[in-house]
């Protein structure tokens, strides 16, 4: 059964960027990539948060976070309520 | 023919947990990962910086350069010589 991984954005160009390049480039006989948008699907910033993501574009695979180039500071997408 | 993806490191702990849980993740059957170290193989450290890296790790993936979390400038890789 495959992996899940967390692909966590906000819709901001680098995002999107990390996305296209990364996010769909995964393994998926491995890893099924589930993408939530923090920016409009806020109720999963706190496992965002719990899963240690403290900016995004930011990947969790294997339970660690791999924050990838920077679009935002989580605390800002938090703001932005 | 899979594409290249090049994933470029210096050996430091973040850089090895990307490489575990992201160079490895990609699917084999587009992408041929590439797995260069800055520290020893200091020949390509102008490539890197030439695709846009600015630290590592980072893969550079479609042309483009995505920074994983962060483990060093590529100008103390550089400064390490």
């Amino acid at each position: 059964m495959p992996q899940k991984a967390t692909f966590y954005h906000a819709g901001c160009s680098v995002c999107l960027d990390a996305e296209r390049h990364l996010a769909t480039a995964l393994d998926p006989s491995r890893f099924a990539v589930e993408i939530v948008h923090l920016g409009t699907d806020r109720a999963r910033i706190a496992e965002a948060e719990a899963a240690g993501v403290a900016s995004v574009p930011a990947l969790v695979i294997g339970g660690v976070p791999l924050h990838i180039n920077f679009g935002a500071a989580l605390t800002d997408v938090k703001g932005a309520a």
